[in-house]
């Protein structure tokens, strides 16, 4: 059984939309997640750095996101056919780490928490597919590597894209027989 | 580099003895970390399995453990010629995903939090060697299994055991040429 790494933000849960919500709320800016653009995204919107920074080690940041679309229902799908594990660099923010497992717990209730890992790097984690949002971990990953489309790596090419989670259905179920 | 993944309880943190330290402290038993020998060590000395595991959830329970004789010096050596990850079950219990964080920034700080990672399975990682006191993470691991012994552990046969960290520094520092 061929074997699927997922991260999380912005591929399970919708960081960028979690930051525009911040962003919105918090510095009275009507800021939508396609804004995020880039690794400065926050100097672009006039937000600085260490103001993001706060946000994410606030309690909730990460408990609160939403599921991307559609996520639940593909991801349910790939474990029929793949060893799916979900992996996500969190421990350089301590407080998310029990947060994560909880998210996880309310909407992928069906993944057992032994498929779940918390780390920093990814390329020690062998498997067929990573599934990311991110260059860093695509890149030292040995596997195929399936860049998740966000608003921060438009400008990334040399990747594999999926727009979405209906993208990933086409691109790793789609030998499935339909029943 | 050979890549080296190291468990936390009862290898680089006194789990056991913690252990002990609660049976002594909240039941009023003179218990040692040698008795709690066995899968079922908790029946042993006459404690409820249900106690043992809500002790495991308490705050504090992994956070208070003390370090392993060696560890730190022997660690720090290894990290010179190996690269080191430290791997933790430790997903089963979100409480304690944060307490091992921290409890690794006070005692191993010169870890740097790419290199921890806090999972359930650990088949799924690539490495050379794993030192580990459970036969359930050796017998799956496709590199070098290295058995830590532990007071539950001492049946279990078939793997290289090391008693202690200074084993630890002859069986994989001793290519070293003392400068």
């Amino acid at each position: 059984m061929k074997r699927i790494l997922i991260d999380m933000d912005d591929v399970l849960a919708d960081a960028s939309a979690r930051f525009a919500e911040y962003a919105t709320e918090r510095m009275g800016k009507a800021v939508s997640k396609e804004l995020l653009q880039g690794h400065n995204w926050a100097a672009s919107i006039d937000i600085h750095a260490d103001t993001v920074k706060s946000w994410v080690h606030e309690p909730g940041f990460f408990r609160g996101m939403q599921v991307m679309p559609d996520a639940q229902d593909v991801v349910r799908r790939l474990m029929e056919q793949y060893e799916v594990f979900i992996v996500s660099a969190a421990i350089e923010f301590p407080n998310s780490l029990k947060e994560k497992v909880e998210w996880l717990a309310e909407h992928f209730a069906f993944i057992d928490w032994r498929y779940i890992v918390l780390c920093g790097h990814k390329w020690m984690i062998d498997a067929d597919y990573l599934i990311d949002d991110h260059e860093k971990n695509l890149a030292t990953f040995r596997g195929t590597p399936i860049l998740f489309d966000a608003p921060h790596n438009q400008s990334l090419t040399g990747y594999q894209r999926v727009k979405s989670w209906k993208d990933v259905e086409s691109l790793l179920l789609n030998e499935q027989v339909p029943v």
